[in-house]
């Protein structure tokens, strides 16, 4: 089996993607990194789906993004909206995040003499962050194939984002089929320690109708009323 | 003054660097990885560069790469090459190193408001190196004005790496000319607890090499006889 790096993050794409990637018959190594997220129970999700997805191995690497700032969701003082996704790039972007993610990756799949990185980013819910669209994905790309020992030595490196144009029903349809159990999964921005949505944040109200698009009953735990 | 983030290694070519971006008149945010490198000395001459060139902050961001391992300067299981450098990619290569560093200057740069990043990365000695090259800077710099949400609301951003085409000779000679104290940088690549050289592995070599070239005396401090 070829090997893959896969970020896992902990929520509903990141694990549909890893199960895409078993899929296409990887061998994966999840990565998932603990950046001072509010949101630490996505942590622990991610432990549990690289399990029981049948992740080869599952790493997190701590790099502490909270002193740089920013970002509703590394610093305290910005609170997460609540109000509805709206136009423009929300406050819960974190700076250069996928590319940090992305770096981390490139540099284990070198070690582990893999050529390909999977990343769960979308372009459809997510057209507010610059780095989920596929331009972006396709510049990493091309940088990645010039920074590498083994791009250099003609190991082409492929960034895989198979999420990237579907919408929140497609993915959930698409994990369903193959067995993602989205219970485990945690979207929501401000989860409580067992990893409770709390069903108001933008990411809560994207999931929910996601499931309701889907046709699918929804196995998020609130810890609020929905 | 325009703020720059200025990547600081504590080694000479970053101090030139930081010497270079202050004369062009920047307020200079410096950036260090403690990444779990051999030459741990290399972050205390990074707090001194900093200081003796008029930094306006320093921060050390720790993310441990040993967990990766594949370079001789995270792994101690690697030695360090003594025997001059060759032709190929060294052992003291480290997986996508500068694509990480330079992420997470592109990070705080987006947080601080600067569209300029300063890295000393130098094709004409490491052209091992793949992630010293002009066209490796080029793509990186594409990727970023993609990437961030400063870039898409027009604010391009530029990696600055003016040591790139320089010989060790002509860099030691500029960062004399603006006072670098190159006494306070240490370049070996296992130097001692108390930033001493060894004189023998490639690092100590190239620069030894480039005093002599330059015709300023080397102030380096060895703990071997060189």
């Amino acid at each position: 089996m070829k090997p893959a790096v896969v970020l896992v993050s902990g929520g509903l794409d990141s694990a549909t993607t890893l199960a895409l990637a078993r899929a296409d018959g990887f061998r994966c190594h999840a990565l998932s990194l603990d950046y001072g997220q509010r949101h630490r129970s996505e942590l622990a999700a991610a432990r549990r789906v690289a399990a029981s997805l049948g992740a080869h191995e599952h790493r997190v690497i701590a790099l502490d993004l909270r002193g740089f700032g920013g970002s509703a969701l590394t610093d305290s003082g910005i609170p997460v909206p609540v109000a509805g996704t709206g136009a423009g790039i929300p406050l819960t972007y974190v700076p250069a995040r996928n590319t940090i993610m992305l770096s981390l990756a490139l540099a284990w799949a070198e070690v582990l003499g893999s050529q390909d990185i999977f990343v769960g980013v979308n372009a459809v819910d997510y057209s507010g962050y610059p780095d989920c669209r596929p331009e972006y994905i396709r510049a990493f790309e091309a940088m990645a194939n010039l920074a590498t020992k083994a791009a250099v030595e003609g190991h082409r490196l492929q960034i895989h984002a198979p999420l990237i144009d579907l919408t929140k029903a497609e993915i959930i349809r698409r994990g369903a089929e193959l067995g993602v159990d989205y219970g485990l999964t945690v979207s929501c921005y401000q989860a409580d320690a067992q990893g409770r949505a709390c069903g108001q944040c933008d990411s809560c109200r994207l999931r929910r109708a996601g499931f309701e698009a889907a046709g699918i009953a929804d196995p998020t735990p609130y810890h609020t009323a929905p």
